[in-house]
């Protein structure tokens, strides 16, 4: 990998930071909010992580009646953490990366270590006006014990990183819509023209929710196994990172990128007049919201169906408060505020 | 089947009766309150059926300033449906039904009609001191269209009786749960001293959400593929229904039963004082109710995965409102009464 440090220490270094960041952001755009709780945690089977959530008590008396702050729920995770993956889920990720060596098919049962190390976030604003915003960004690594490489570490097998970040607005500003998708496209371009359209696209693909026929949002970019081999999703000839160094140096782009992305945007619109009905059309694109990450989203459904996983901080991503009725009215008047949301739903948009 | 009328109708005429029954005596308890909204469809497919749904308007009027109803959000729903099988879909149930012909083998690629009928009901009370309940009767039917019976109809080559209803407290009531199972033990006994007993484990089966290491609520009972074959879940020589018309007649006391297994409960409880600490909880808990719903329950999973299917039918199983916090310290303090029903909800009692 890097001729310096292993690109594990790199990536773990880049979270704990980028974690720090955006968290301070936040808590200075809302000082008198209090700060957000930062609270670590080990994990059995090995690694560490730390949760920093908003609130930062669920006690009554903060959850009922401090509804001032801009936020309303948020949380901005990091994971580092490492274990052995067994034969089953080497032979799935073998799909996607051919370097992991044919040794661990399935039928030799072997098992082999493993490394990840991700930052994961999910804001959710009281406002109305003020759109919802899901972040991740992480790296993966397969190391094999019956070989090392020229430090006498290891050898590394397989690498891959993921990420991207979307935004869920329950009303649409097309202007923020376009700054979102400029902020992102521009760190995308730094590093080769031929990203930021398929991640667009992919992110659209990946946060749709078949069963209403609707996006979960009006997108980002979203991409996964990104390594020095060919991507399904980039052409070959692709202006594309490729090396692990400009790989990393573009996922963190997009995650230097988030701040300046997203707090305009709240900024903005955290102070905007609202209405009862406003809020009632927010809390029900939040149940939607549960819907995707209940019934589609895969790291939930890994998370969930992982023994031992940390079910709060998996389920952080859900909004405090969602809501549901039958056959709601609420936009059904293509022409109202609520119906001009469902139609770029419905229909996603290139915004930049 | 039987020497009258078929059960495909007397099923369907069950259903329709036992919607009105049910409705009528929730409309009679709080009369102040409106009717339900009778929302009758049709499906494209083949068939029809009709939801009863509470409020009956979903506009912001109702939805937020009636706070007054016993009830917050319901739906009482009945479906009779016809349409096709494929053979992907044969084969899974051929596991459960031996007397599925082979010729419905997926290796002959050969589809056959199938017939449902069934009633399904949710009822969340807006008081956090009531319980919700959720109910649901049904039967399934697949016929040969190459063979005819003595009454020169296509052949019923397949067919099962499932259902049950279960509570799901915010507050645990050992009074009310001891009344509720007990009216459906006397509904179940009336047909066989082996129903109960295996039926009600079933239900604390079935009706658990893994990754919470808790039950959806205190339980009831459960039972699918019900019919004149041995059961699974029942010893060969138990007291039980074994004929079409006895496992019927079994079906329509455990739907009789409902009113009386929980009118007398909603009644009592709906009229309690309680605190925003208890709302909150009973917030907390229905986010609970989501979460298995949307994760585990193989109905919702099944419709929400059919192109086609009616979703406001589906989720309006949801509560109105849900909640989820980060780390809640609700419930952690064993000797609260939140505590308390966590404590059932984690080992399943035995109420009768």
């Amino acid at each position: 990998m890097s001729a310096t440090k292993p690109m594990r220490q790199r990536v773990e270094e880049y979270v704990v930071e980028l974690q720090d960041t955006i968290v301070a952001a936040f808590e200075k755009l809302d000082p008198n909010a209090g700060p957000f709780k930062r609270d670590s945690w080990i994990r059995a089977q090995g690694g560490r992580g730390q949760s920093c959530v908003f609130p930062s008590s669920s006690s009554s008396s903060d959850a009922s009646t401090n509804t001032t702050s801009i936020l309303e729920k948020a949380g901005v995770n990091i994971s580092v953490v490492h274990g052995v993956l067994p034969p089953a889920a080497i032979k799935q990720m073998k799909a996607d990366h051919s370097t992991i060596p044919s040794s661990a098919d399935p039928a030799t049962q072997k098992s082999l270590p493993f490394f990840a190390a991700g930052l994961s976030l999910v804001i959710h604003p009281r406002n109305p006006h003020a759109p919802t915003v899901h972040a991740n960004y992480r790296y993966f690594e397969i190391t094999d014990p019956d070989q090392v490489d020229e430090n006498g570490e290891q050898k590394v097998v397989a690498w891959w990183f993921g990420g991207g970040s979307d935004l869920t607005p329950s009303y649409l500003y097309e202007e923020d819509a376009v700054h979102f998708h400029k902020t992102l496209k521009d760190a995308c371009d730094n590093h080769g023209q031929g990203l930021y359209g398929p991640f667009k696209k992919w992110c659209d693909e990946y946060f749709y929710i078949p069963h209403r026929g609707e996006s979960r949002g009006i997108g980002g970019i979203f991409f996964d196994d990104l390594c020095d081999a060919l991507h399904k999703k980039l052409d070959a000839e692709a202006q594309r990172p490729r090396t692990p160094d400009e790989i990393f140096a573009f996922v963190r782009s997009t995650g230097d990128a988030f701040v300046p992305s997203y707090l305009p945007i709240l900024e903005k619109r955290a102070k905007a007049e609202s209405t009862e009905e406003e809020r009632r059309w927010q809390l029900l694109r939040r149940g939607r919201y549960v819907e995707f990450n209940l019934v589609y989203d895969r790291g939930t459904k890994f998370g969930l169906a992982t023994p031992g996983a940390r079910i709060e901080s998996i389920l952080m991503s859900l909004p405090e408060t969602a809501r549901w009725e039958y056959m709601s009215e609420m936009g059904t008047d293509e022409e109202s505020r609520e119906g001009q949301l469902l139609k770029v739903l419905k229909s996603p948009r290139d915004w930049v």
